[in-house]
């Protein structure tokens, strides 16, 4: 099918795709859901530039700048493409010092030269959005305020009871590496291994700390004593009754603000999805207090990397192709699990990184909306609820019709048409002068349609037309439409779409469904490939591997 | 400020820019008043990456094409960042043969490495609004809705009577060259010079036409008999009247397509800004039928250059500096106008450059958002309007107050923040645990938030608050604020709030302003500069040079 001398396959590029379809418009109701919560905390918008100077971006990102992407050098500046928001909100907030404080969200797409496995959200450009308060303010409250917009985030979307926010603290951490004995050079290595216990079975981390790092047997195996530990205030609790850790500075200062967030978690009734959980670390350096992470049901891979017979996921039998081939599409790979749909913290030194001693302390969290559209995608077509999504928004579709020598009408249709493009009613007709009349049916069909204005000829010359609610049952007195005058046309119009629309609502709401904004969320069912697999490690929460979790 | 070992300049790289509080609220209102539009066609959104192979974007552009942005090579495929929208609609068309007709709208950004003048919006990243019709139709229907739609933005923008819309075809261009004894193959070339009209005067055009280009002297006098032509039906009718001109082939389809396009514009109600200018050339070779370029009041260079003393705009002494320096900032050039605000057309053949035989003709048009904004902006700064463009959509302040032994009531203040988000009202608190009473204000008083809710500890302990719309004049009976109970606060709040819409909206229907979403449009101001400077030659809409106007 290519044109002569088209030498090359017409595609995206890797790790790219095209939205398009139904798709495109759950996406753009799970961007509206999220938006509505971020304005509801008064947070305003930034745009930034999709590149920066690459200057910027150098050295936040550790090993993972190997994925920034650069722009060729043509000559000028060299730039590359931001890899997260964060560091260009930061690099923003550094160059306008007048701005002190500020809720801002983000919502934009972001780019890493990672592998790409396709359906699962692992892409080389994919949206995230972040949501940050930046400002020197009393501890805890934005950090709790943040906590509160994620459970007001999902459960927007329909997933009430379905998610686990992971809560840490940076100074707990270090609390308990110092602790256990942990070299002071050692505590950020240490941190990254620990990291890694969302895709790791501990004795491969102990065998990371120990046999790569250099870290003593004994001090490995009381780390592991404390990282297994989750709950919530319980927890926080037991680590206060512990002498031995309490007497750490760090530890104490940790403690301190945990029991200030567990307070106002409960003041913003935002405590039942917690679980405050010492093995989450978060790769990333720049984060100095709470760290958040959030996982969902089928966010996470199944078992078999989980189990602890030490056996990395590579050599699984189940991903073997993917081993041989780093590249392929592993969109159906059981091992891939789609991570953590929102990760975040705080970070009171990055400011500062780039403005010197102009320091403005910030807390973020970053939605990974990629990750949160399959698996919404992927409920829907469980519950066949994406069959009710409409590709467009039209409400009328003008039709002609009439026996011999039917002239088309097509000027009438024109000018009734822009009768109600001035009125604000959404309508179409067929692009043809002479159309057939099940051609202008099916045309409505396509998009499920609600009203039809069918004009005749003789009806026409009496200033009437035919307005007919499609999909009505057999036998309803309006089934075959009725007749109007072209001059209350608009307000007939009008009514019709009002009442449906309370109609609709009604009848989900009495159906007990979560609506996203026409959306059904709910309900879910099981992942089955868990099902499947060998049991996770008892209520332990896997995500997937670092690199394609979202940021901060 | 740079701390220690930064050796670059904290900045957004040359010709990019953040966008942020007032300009943001703005040019999203500017977003959603053209999406509204779009989406009243029936038509739905895609969206493509911002790279694409390297490939699909070479041989669309011509000389233009050094204006693409590469990606550095870092292994793997060779991409390229967008040039525009309609190319990767066109491949997307291509890549997708199920879809045989779609009406489709894309908001997105577009790369061009070009000298930006950064405040009239010639930008290297800058954004594009496109809405294209593909399908096999009868003639021209698409083509007028196209125009239509112009109308129902810039109407929507409050622009009405203050832009023109300039229309051609192609096919009466080729039909006059041809008529005028222009040789076959330089039919494009000559096509290319006559574009340059929008910014230089004919004695320039006709030199490059002879002196450049090689064109016999009496054969440009000829076509500048034709190209100085414009009107309305008046033009056709003399163009039909012209025997010579109807006798050749191109001309007489263009004529006819022009005449169907005039009638059907006439039943859209489309008419009124129509300008048939057979100076309009557009330059992309991809144009197949009727092209469309639309301007406005300051969307044009002042006279200078378009004075017919053969003098080019780069000697005169205005731009002296400007050409010292090709990059520096010429926001504040009078020279420099914001060219055209959209432009469009017939392209027939693109998508079969990527499909082979699969051809799907279309017609689109896109609207320059950053140049809208620029001149809605200035509009606004002129009428004083931008003042009331609220940074963010808070509707309620939430402050405690107290005396003695106040304890600042954080607790009462989450839950009852965590109550009016429940139900969907947009409201902050001060992140300090015992807050100021005047810094409450002051935070409320920023953004504009119309309602305060204050906590007292007497009054909490009685189940009261106080709720107080801010911004009540002296004497009047709330101007202290209600007692109200909290079981009623959220109905309370409710109702203020949507009495306070309809106050405002009454208010503004009354002063006959034309509100965007609640941005006034109107009125504005006649372009100082354009006043100060020679003549323009009469009736002659000027614009900027082609590199800079959105495609297609």
């Amino acid at each position: 099918m290519a044109p002569k001398g088209q030498k090359f396959e017409l595609k995206t590029p890797k790790g790219t795709k095209d939205w398009h379809g139904k798709s495109m418009v759950i996406r753009d109701k799970i961007f509206s859901t999220i938006t509505e919560v971020f304005k509801r905390h008064g947070a305003v918008t930034i745009d930034t530039p999709v590149f920066e100077l690459k200057e910027i971006l150098a050295g936040k990102y550790g090993e993972d700048s190997k994925l920034i992407y650069d722009l060729a050098d043509q000559g000028g500046e060299m730039c590359s493409l931001r890899y997260d928001l964060t560091v260009p909100f930061a690099r923003w907030l550094a160059m306008n010092s007048n701005v002190q404080n500020i809720k801002r969200y983000h919502i934009a797409k972001v780019y890493r030269r990672d592998q790409p496995a396709m359906t699962k959200g692992r892409m080389r450009e994919f949206y995230q959005c972040d949501f940050d308060i930046a400002g020197t303010y009393d501890p805890m409250l934005p950090d709790a305020e943040v906590v509160r917009i994620a459970t007001e985030v999902f459960d927007g979307l329909g997933w009430q009871g379905r998610y686990t926010i992971k809560l840490n603290h940076r100074k707990i951490l270090d609390g308990v590496f110092e602790v256990c004995g942990v070299p002071a050079d050692k505590i950020r290595t240490i941190s990254s291994a620990v990291d890694k216990l969302d895709k790791l079975p501990w004795v491969d981390v102990r065998k990371e700390m120990t046999e790569d790092k250099g870290l003593a047997e004994e001090v490995a195996d009381k780390i592991g004593e404390y990282v297994v530990l989750k709950g919530q205030k319980d927890l926080l609790s037991k680590l206060q009754a512990d002498e031995k850790l309490m007497a750490n500075e760090s530890m104490k200062a940790g403690v301190a603000d945990m029991n200030l967030l567990f307070e106002y978690l409960e003041a913003f009734d935002a405590l039942e999805n917690v679980s405050f959980d010492l093995s989450l670390a978060r790769g990333l350096d720049y984060y100095t207090g709470v760290i958040y992470e959030i996982v969902t049901e089928g966010s996470a891979p199944p078992a078999t990397i989980t189990a602890t017979n030490g056996v990395p996921p590579k050599s699984s039998k189940k991903s073997s192709k993917a081993v041989a081939d780093a590249d392929e599409d592993r969109s159906s790979d059981p091992t891939i699990g789609v991570g953590s749909v929102a990760a975040g913290g705080r970070y009171d030194n990055l400011v500062g990184m780039f403005s010197g001693k102009a320091q403005i302390p910030c807390v973020g969290i970053s939605f990974g909306v990629d990750r949160i559209f399959s698996i919404t995608e992927a409920r829907m077509a469980a519950d066949k609820s994406a069959e009710q999504v409409r590709n467009n928004e039209t409400e009328v579709y003008l039709m002609a019709f009439g026996g011999k020598g039917f002239t088309g009408l097509v000027k009438e249709r024109m000018k009734l048409c822009s009768m109600l493009w001035k009125a604000g009613i959404k309508a179409e007709f067929l692009y043809k002068v002479k159309p057939k009349l099940q051609n202008q049916f099916k045309a409505a069909e396509v998009n499920d349609t609600p009203l039809s204005v069918i004009i005749g000829e003789d009806e026409i010359a009496q200033g009437k037309v035919k307005l007919k609610e499609n999909g009505l049952q057999d036998g309803h007195p309006e089934k075959e439409g009725i007749l109007v005058n072209v001059s209350d046309l608009v307000s007939e119009i009008k009514q019709r779409l009002k009442r449906k629309a309370e109609l609709d609502s009604i009848t989900r709401e009495a159906e007990g469904l979560k609506v996203i904004d026409g959306i059904r969320g709910e309900p879910a069912i099981a992942q089955p490939a868990a099902e499947a697999e060998a049991p996770t490690e008892p209520g332990k929460e896997v995500s997937e591997t670092k690199e394609a979790l979202p940021n901060p």
